[in-house]
């Protein structure tokens, strides 16, 4: 090994024990988490981490954040402290078996996921999400079924020499035409790509 | 006091301590920050510090970014620098008295916001947001009043006993049946919620 | 120089050092980049950075986030193994010449961009951008094109003393009102802006 793959692996061990010791403190203080999750990078887990639940197989992609109160009144506590001054507003985040949650998605007070759920990337999540569909945007909807998005899916793999891939992913893929891009409303035409 | 405690009371005096040095550094790059401001991390006051201005007690939630300049000049730069070489772009950022910026969200250039506003978390504030309305979205726009806000918000809060609050947050907040999500448009009947 | 200048001296270099090795290294692992790009900060290039390439000046802003495969294949791969088991999604990320890629921007797989556009700070990139065109927003679309925006942008920039804003740009803003704000429609009449 070169001596800078040392320091490669070195900065990747470093931020493997980091995760799972932001992970092992977040379940201390409260956060459930639970068997077959897997986390991209370490989540937000905000001020009332005991107000959050994750279920089974939820994967966690990096730059998440989980908020289990609205800052906001502070605004409504100065405003008029007499009529407001007792408002407090906490509620729980609830992530049920088998979501994904995508980069940088904000989670706010309030709300459920789940199950079977795939939030996409750049998400606010202001409000419920339905059992078994794909939302995305700001405030994130429901786009598609997590049906459609397997299908399209299924549909935009190209065949793949699994066992050449396994050897050397890095050369496989920068050789291979490859159409993923992100889901989008199914039986669409206008499948943009840099490839095929 | 536990060996563990030391270490994550060590980790809170340390943030604590580097917000406080940030602002420090903030205030003398130029930032005016009003009495009574509440940080909850310290955003990003970009490259010209010097034209944003904060009012009396605004609190800032984390992962706040503001932007003093258009960065997309150098696009039309490199395109015609003839006629657009000598193109600039900066703008004032103004936050005024009492208003809350939620966190993540990010406030582009020449933006006044308030005073009594509530940037939700994720927003792209591009223009500027009236006084006393919640703001949201990419971009960002009016949702509601404040003064809606408010009456929703309380008639929200759940009746709490404030003493065992105080005693205990986390134990009283896990066993209290919560309501709090995100504001929405007031009268509206899909309060979603993994509580109630 | 004062003792506290040292400090932040250091710590601008240490930021400059961090920022070319980030650079190096992503280099090194595939990403392409062409001559004359400008990062004002390291952008995440994901777990497969030998997917992405950039063209010539491009620029870009902190925060930036380029994901080059779908993470949410996990929830259909739990979901029903035996039919989605081999689903997997990569997409290249191309971005052309002359692209800058605004503050806290992510970009999704299979995307093209430009040449010549402006991607606005917080967009969610979900699909390709066509040339020369100014796109904002979650998901993001084209708004105007980098012409109009050129024009806009020419209009709105005063008459500025260059050589005194080249000998301190700082006490120069600070007393210079300034039209800079958001890229928006052209020929709209609402500039926000907390300065003439």
């Amino acid at each position: 090994m070169s001596r800078l793959n040392v320091f490669v692996q070195a900065r990747l061990k470093l931020r493997d024990w980091r995760l799972r010791l932001g992970l092992r403190r977040a379940r201390r203080a409260g956060v459930v988490i639970g068997d077959g999750c897997h986390f991209a990078g370490l989540p937000e887990f905000g001020s009332e981490p005991y107000l959050i639940s994750l279920g089974r197989d939820v994967t966690v992609a990096p730059g998440v954040v989980m908020i289990t109160h609205d800052g906001g009144i502070a605004v409504i506590h100065t405003l008029d402290p007499e009529r407001y001054g007792k408002v407090h507003k906490f509620g729980r985040i609830d992530i049920r078996d088998n979501c994904h949650i995508g980069t940088g998605a904000i989670i706010l007070p309030g709300v459920t996921i789940g199950p079977d759920c795939v939030i996409a990337a750049g998400s606010v999540v202001t409000r419920s999400i339905p059992p078994g569909v794909l939302a995305a945007g700001n405030p994130a909807k429901p786009v598609m079924t997590v049906q459609q998005y397997a299908e399209w899916s299924l549909a935009a793999t190209p065949d793949i020499d699994e066992a050449e891939y396994r050897r050397d992913p890095k050369a496989y893929l920068m050789r291979t035409p490859l159409r993923g891009s992100v889901p989008r409303q199914f039986h669409q035409n206008d499948r943009s790509g840099t490839s095929v």
